[in-house]
């Protein structure tokens, strides 16, 4: 099991944006930056202007600006916006016949794990990690 | 991100091995109840039997035990057993220069979470859920 790399995508581009503040940014910039296609970064930034984590300007120089400053966006909140729409487990419709018990304490478990992992996330910022990578002089891609 | 149907055949696994203790179950039995393939099913005990998780026994009705006492293994050492040779993140090689740095907070909040995750799953053991799915006559697979 592993984040995918849209997560990943999305986290340092909103990374760049927050360093662009308060300019936009262009999808050709970040995808350059992050050796990705437009067309694969732009559908990352869609799923995180539907959760209102960016705003996006259309036309010919179209990108992207933050939605909120850095230190409202939790990480959290980031990778929910990605991955969240299935849950971290599910069992298989595979003719056990439990599937549909309330009571079961294996989905709970799985559920309460997850929801322990998006607590952890959810105390770091972006603001949080622009301040770790502000004197690293090693990161040439912050535009 | 999900946990992989592997994960997922594992645990139904072990608790079929619990329930049939202290016989042994061979892969057929469990591969045709969970409606996978003998060899997928073999592949996937084997990661549990390099854990310590479970016994194998060779020959023409080769099978499976468990290796401990249910309440002696935990959802967490079994979904780590097939999940966690990998981190749950990792920020891509990608020439942002920034990979090695030792203080790095994003892979810090990643760890993190993670081991939040798997302290969850660690305070629930085999024999818990069966005790939960005990009572409960909507599981014919159980044999």
């Amino acid at each position: 099991m592993k984040f995918s790399k849209s997560t990943e995508l999305a986290i340092h581009g909103l990374w760049m944006l927050a360093n662009r503040r308060p300019g936009l940014l262009l999808v050709s910039e970040m995808a350059d930056a992050q050796h990705v296609s437009q067309s694969y970064l732009a559908k990352v930034f869609q799923k995180l202007a539907r959760k209102g984590l960016v705003r996006s300007t259309r036309g010919k120089r179209g990108g992207f600006t933050l939605a909120r400053e850095p230190d409202k966006i939790a990480l959290s909140e980031v990778v929910q916006a990605i991955e969240a729409n299935e849950p971290l487990y599910e069992c298989m419709d595979s003719g056990r016949g439990c599937g549909s018990r309330a009571d079961c304490l294996l989905r709970d478990a799985f559920k309460e794990a997850e929801q322990a992992l998006y607590a952890v996330l959810a105390r770091t910022s972006l603001a949080d990690l622009m301040q770790c990578a502000r004197d690293d002089e090693r990161i040439p891609w912050m535009l």
